[in-house]
């Protein structure tokens, strides 16, 4: 699975980068710059883990994505203008990252024999939006994933198509499969400025 | 105990239909204001169940409950001007829910042979307000619970009775009578609009 | 290992007083001044014991730290204005809080053969921030530790002291060592008012 691994080291440095950019744009200290990259980037997974049951989280027990998290956090620190006008192609690594990290995150839950689609689909979703929601808490921003565009629907798209192929093709296939669509999906939604319409209702009667 | 699921169920309810009425006020999109009624409904259970040791947490493995919010949020969102005007009734609903809830969740960590009070009134608490303070949380609004009215108060205090009473008699009968008290407490205390008063301070010395 | 539950006490004390005076500052009722000086002085270890494992969490399952807790809430609406006025010493008792809970947090990890530095000194940070985090959140603040003074950067430090001299000099000595250096930073930031740098940008380009 080597390949994708390579996709969740571009996606953990996608995130890592978002939650330092907007701790800057927060005026949080270097440290909380920091704290709140690593943040985005490792959280999803601690919380997918402790779900699931694998204790110690890998992304506090094996350090290499926290290592790419904070030289990523530090980057942005030091080239923090530079970063910032190659926002556009964020949101590419952005969709990367979500679909690596929802099929990995899939992928988790089906290692530990877990086949209920509900469970999958949800270890799916939070690896790949956990730390962006908590990202966004710390801040004081309703988290984005709530607000905005094909975001979640992406990541449980791809662990549909995961769900429905990985008995039938190998896994890794599979597990390709619902990073495609998960990334397919989300860049079709930004380049088309798709959103989820918000609920109509009646303004004059809200209290 | 088919009676208590019965009250869970509405509990579900009623806790997903107050995640989703929120969410649309807060200008949501449609799978912003599903997410939140699901948080609601179902993350007081999943925190109890990474508490106790239940993994993977029974609200993520058991479809059941996550299909009656999500259709629960699917109807909100339908019937959005109906349901508002049904508000008065939502806070039955809502105490209700927090009661079965408490009185699961208690049950949830004596069923683990975990007898002591503090633990047990915990776990009872974090399943009633856990999905509530979330939703707060989530949307920016300090949780309900710190501010406003006997709601903690009440779980607690059910909880209390289900300690004292679990011994002499059958659990099943111990358990509504845990139900029963968080339900007319919670209840008498919105009848009769009880608060538990705000710690004075002279406003003047405040910084 | 007496001297140093010792000063977890005093830890405990000044982390539920500092939730404690926040739910005044705020509003919250009797109610939620109490729950949230709970989550601001269990919280970080419950958090902690969930990663490592200890099911269910210290905090939960042994009263005495609830019970400390609860009493100094209590205290704390009692005599609010009067520990108010202490608030200068509040700094000192919190740096022993967080020296001490950092100092616990990273030996829970050590104490499960988890020696992987990355993991210890998380260990440590989610323990003597994570309560201040929580307490932050619930209240709609920024948590302090992102934005203000050399607070985790201390237990950092201490958790590195602690990794560099465990396995040379007894662990207890080691752990006092850790508590020592987290205490003396923190102290020393106060006192000179370090703070590290926010990250500098045009402020004109920002959206």
């Amino acid at each position: 699975m080597s390949f994708m691994t390579f996709f969740v080291y571009i996606g953990t440095i996608a995130f890592a980068i978002s939650g330092g950019l907007i701790g800057i744009k927060k005026q949080l200290d270097v440290f909380g710059v920091i704290l709140l990259g690593l943040t985005t980037a490792l959280a999803g997974g601690v919380i997918r883990d402790i779900m699931l049951g694998y204790i110690p989280p890998t992304n506090l027990a094996d350090p290499q994505y926290f290592l790419v998290s904070l030289l990523s956090c530090i980057m942005t620190i030091l080239f923090y203008e530079k970063i910032k006008r190659f926002n556009n192609h964020m949101v590419l690594f952005d969709a990367i990252g979500l679909a690596s990290f929802t099929a990995v995150g899939a992928n988790a839950a089906l290692m530990q024999d877990y086949t209920q689609p509900f469970l999958v689909i949800s270890m799916g979703l939070v690896t790949g939006i956990g730390g962006g929601v908590l990202r966004d808490v710390f801040v004081k921003e309703i988290p984005l994933v709530f607000r905005k565009e094909i975001y979640g629907v992406a990541s449980i798209t791809g662990s549909i198509v995961l769900l429905v192929t990985y008995q039938t093709i190998p896994t890794v296939l599979s597990l390709y499969l619902c990073l495609f669509t998960t990334f397919v999906i989300r860049m079709l939604a930004v380049k088309w400025q798709w959103n989820i319409p918000v609920v109509h209702r009646k303004t004059s009667q809200v209290k």
